[in-house]
């Protein structure tokens, strides 16, 4: 067989087993939705085991020696692939060289290990009781040291571990990042906090039947620009977006009935990540790169819909005219001076899931500070109660009286989650820095007011979506905006909105 | 290793192996469920593409050299095993022995062509063109006659297919089964149109909110006797009912506005279906014994609770208040007995799934008739449609005048589905033959009149249910009432109501 023979049948084999792989997650993502939406308890236990035969089917779909030495003949003749192909065969290989140094059964034993904490931390915060957690930190932090340590990773342990979730994003790149944010931001919520100006969104909090705020999230969805015809909304306990497909996405919400914001925005937001998952070029469907670029992009185009546009004072003029028509008795009371600041309200808090758009990214550094000190070792697990209190004094002036709502709160760190964290701000701060680029396209207020989004999401689309993960995050961005990832934007857009809802001089 | 060993490791491998089957049968299961249920049509091809894959590896998982070397020697040394081993063992072999003497290439060319030949159908019966699918039929039959003599069939080459479907059923047994009710139903049905009674039902095609008919269908499916919070419940084009496992059931139905009674009788159908599946004995739960003893056993449950059950006059006395009390201004100017007759109209009609209680089984005689026909040669394809105008002209006095409206209504034949049919009339007497023992125990009358379902549901468990599919149906059936499939109850059923409601002398 001559050798370009051998490259094609490679190519072949790689291609179809990445179609088998697509198939077998299609079936573990019917069994998610399914899962979350409505299958009955007490089937848990024959889709879970379920659940682990496919995912069994999957690895060995993918970590096999044929695939091994297709990977390696397919890196050594990388140049005669087309462009695509060298991307997904790279990032394949990357991925199988990863995993295939850790021998099976240590990875076993990690799975299994998670597998029981993320059990453990449910109870534990039920209790609210760190000491219960504190074993199941300490050895996931060992096993993700031991991992590192047998991948070989070049500069700062942690490094390795924002790569999983943000490709190429470095310690480095992120305490500059970090850090600009927290010389304006720490300010500039002081300066609110100290303010006299006082929000009042009380009448958010009023009673919002769950029919009428269900059709309202349904109206919005729509509105964005989501395809509801290609896809499904329901609700769930937690509200996710889960794309199979370009043509099959998936989104959830949750409805309070004494709290109108919290159903809308998650739909806004879940909304923004399904247009995402919707967009990816045709063309990339059925491939490995019809996914997003990483999990910080992600969150972008979920925030750019859901903080720039959604709560921008042009859009809530809009929504303000349909929420009265459809909540008349709960805001028969409400200017839209009122409603545009309650929407907006700054309340350090906490929890980060309920935090503001403000006080949200000090929740998320005070946990890069904490995973990038574990990882260093200047922090012990033992510490985390106190340094969490600590540090939510310094941030946000205020302490959690127990470990369920302080250190607790997250299910991250049970499950393995390390370096994920950064990727909420990333994506908080990359939005911004996309608005002000799609601004200089697109008067964006013009159409927000009339409750227009489709000029805004076919940017987005030519720059960010269309692209899947073709690029790295970092590539992406200076590509779809000329310049690296950078935290002035989203510091500027905060104090601009806050300076005046807070009026301050 | 000692012969015990060995036999030992062949169990394991072979229950692990199950498991591993019913995994993926629960991954096939959920995707069904989950297209027919909502998911989006753009998402199809990815779905086929699951579908087939996740069947490759069941095929793969079943159909493998270790696993016919396994039961070859379990089933040398089945006396070694437990009693509920040995008949899972014995039914595993049976069905990999059938398919291994089936070349793979030509099982194969079978199921592309099964799967065409299903799509060819859908248009050829909206373009009610007969001649479009003659060719499919033709082949398929081909097909059919080559795995009976590649799998060495003793005796009638149809008896392989109705052993499909009906374990151990013959075409001697059915002959003298069909030869019984049609001495007595085809009188009976000339009595019942000769007879100067008529019964008007337009009132149960009033407009019936489809809101209020899921009401009542919800507590119709509780007061039978299903177990909600162990399975689903939702609306798709056709009701079906699905057993993933005892722990999770799901079913079906559909709504007419216009057609109060559709809706509500497939409920009743589905959840007989249901009230099966969830009450196989709990020690059977994760075994291949887990599953109806065959289509008809599976058929005689939904059929008892939607016929004998639901139309009694006993359940509808107490129905008619509830309906009368839910659907006001549509039942005021409605007798009870209009309403007892008219929801036991008798009308020789075209459609099968249309059929009333006594036309029913001269549908599906007529069927079987013409399947023994083509088995044996003294029908040819090319005469179906004549062959069937020319039967239904004999038993039940009408004659479609097309093939859609005829030959080409049901789906079966298209699939390569030979044999199922009569199940629905074994199960139909069936449940008639259950009734009349069961009356010997219980006062099924003055149950039913005050709505309650319990006791019959829990004699039924009893007799029927928990045992899945350690008997073959012929023992079951002796088991549960002292004798052999006999169409003799069924023929006095349909006498005593309907020489009542038509007022035969």
């Amino acid at each position: 067989m001559t050798v370009s023979n051998e490259v094609n049948d490679a190519l072949s084999r790689f291609k179809a087993s990445y179609r088998k792989s697509q198939a077998l997650n299609y079936a573990s993502s019917i069994m998610f939705w399914d899962a979350s939406t409505g299958a009955p308890k007490s089937g848990a236990d024959v889709r879970s085991e379920a659940v682990g035969v496919i995912s069994g089917y999957n690895f060995k779909n993918f970590f096999n020696a044929q695939m091994g030495a297709d990977l390696e003949l397919l890196t050594a003749h990388r140049e005669s692939l087309d462009k695509l192909d060298q991307i997904s065969v790279k990032k394949a290989k990357k991925q199988y060289d990863q995993l295939m140094k850790v021998p099976p059964e240590l990875y076993e034993a990690y799975s299994a290990f998670v597998s029981k904490s993320t059990m453990v931390w449910e109870e534990a915060k039920a209790a609210s009781d760190f000491a219960m957690m504190q074993p199941y930190y300490d050895q996931i932090l060992s096993y993700l040291k031991e991992f590192a340590e047998i991948r070989g990773s070049e500069g700062h342990v942690y490094n390795l571990y924002l790569d999983n979730f943000e490709e190429g994003m470095t310690i480095e790149q992120l305490d500059v990042f970090f850090e600009g944010l927290r010389a304006r931001i720490v300010p500039l919520l002081k300066r609110v906090m100290d303010s006299d100006a006082t929000v009042d969104d009380s009448f958010l909090r009023r009673d919002y039947p769950v029919d009428a705020q269900a059709e309202l999230s349904e109206t919005l969805l729509e509105t964005i620009g989501f395809d509801l015809s290609k896809g499904l909304f329901k609700e769930s306990e937690h509200p996710f977006t889960i794309g199979i497909d370009v043509d099959d996405v998936r989104l959830t919400t949750h409805y309070y009935e004494n709290d109108v914001v919290s159903g809308m925005l998650s739909t806004i937001h879940e909304g923004g990540h399904g247009i995402y998952e919707q967009n990816f070029d045709r063309s990339l469907k059925g491939t490995p790169l019809a996914s997003a670029a990483s999990s910080g992009v992600h969150e972008s185009q979920s925030r750019i819909f859901e903080n720039n546009f959604a709560r921008s004072k042009a859009f809530l003029s809009h929504l303000f005219k349909t929420m009265q028509a459809r909540f008349e008795t709960q805001l028969v009371d409400v200017s839209f001076d009122a409603f545009y600041a309650a929407m907006n309200k700054v309340t350090p808090s906490l929890i980060r899931t309920e935090a503001d758009e403000l006080t949200y990214s000090l929740h998320v550094m005070l946990r890069y500070e904490i995973e990038r000190g574990l990882f260093e070792g200047s922090i012990q697990i033992a510490d985390l109660p106190a340094v969490w209190r600590e540090k939510m004094k310094g941030y946000l002036g205020i302490e959690p009286e127990d470990d369920r709502t302080g250190v607790l709160q997250d299910v991250h760190w049970g499950e393995g989650l390390f370096g994920y964290f950064p990727t909420y701000v990333i994506g908080t701060a990359l939005a911004a820095q996309l608005e002000h680029y799609m601004r200089k396209d697109i008067d964006v207020d013009a159409h927000l007011s009339k409750g227009e989004f489709a000029p805004m999401k076919a940017w987005l689309t030519e720059k960010i979506h269309r692209h899947g993960s073709v690029y790295t995050p970092n590539e992406l961005v200076e590509l779809a905006t000329g310049e690296p990832l950078n935290s002035q934007y989203y510091c500027d857009y905060l104090e601009k909105k806050y300076s005046e809802i807070y009026k301050l001089s």
